[in-house]
């Protein structure tokens, strides 16, 4: 298996749970948020979304498509299903060689990283943010939660 | 630097948050539960750190060691200490040999895995976790938190 695969099998194993508890949000709580400085459940999942795309976008060295407008905005699966596709679009297109070219972004976030550890950092972005979109979607009173992770 | 230094490496980058997050809970809030159905702030905490130590020291073939009684149980912070000094010392236990050894956890959690693949796993778990423990705490009335990870 190349190694642009297995980073997809990893990716995919965060983000379709992500897009489960995702699919629980109904739009009368996409406001919702656990206190007053917490980001609302609908920043959250745009935040995710939107941070893996555009890490993914930035190793692959290609510029970022926007892929949604305030039509789509409120519309969370259909935009789950999009950045999840585009995003693995962008992993399937990662060489080997690319994955150990570096990519700087000094001015942005402080870091000049290989391809490979910056889709590292990008999944546990993605698993951080999901850990705290259960507390969400339980507190929305959903019980019957998935495992953090597909096998 | 060796593999298992970038493994301590990676793995402390999210422990020392957790136990900046441990930190902040304060004896009162040890039964904090999001929801009836949650695992309060305690019993978070408890499997997180019993978690990540028992697979490091499956990871290792060593036999966990009990790291705590009733007397230390309602001590988080010394309880964090303690693990993650022992689970630091599993991960410079791992050779380069015994990373590519198969573990089988089939009966317990139906895996059987390299154990490089196994602390891939445990870390995150903690990152999920860690994902939770950051909402309990923001909900605990602390607004000031840090990044996800320690750089």
């Amino acid at each position: 298996m190349s190694q642009s695969s297995h980073i997809k099998d990893r990716f995919l194993s965060h983000r379709l749970i992500t897009n489960d508890l995702i699919g629980k949000i109904k739009t009368e709580h996409f406001d919702y948020k656990p206190t007053p400085t917490s980001m609302s459940a609908h920043e959250l999942v745009v935040h995710m979304l939107t941070s893996f795309y555009h890490l993914a976008s930035a190793a692959a060295k290609q510029r970022p498509k926007t892929l949604h407008d305030k039509d789509d905005d409120k519309n969370l699966p259909l935009l789950a299903q999009r950045y999840t596709d585009e995003s693995v679009k962008l992993i399937e297109s990662l060489s080997e060689e690319r994955l150990d070219e570096f990519v700087d972004l000094s001015d942005s976030m402080g870091i000049n990283v290989p391809a490979r550890t910056l889709i590292d950092m990008a999944i546990d972005h993605e698993i951080n943010h999901k850990g705290n979109l259960f507390v969400y979607v339980r507190e929305m009173g959903h019980e019957k939660l998935p495992m953090f992770v597909k096998k």
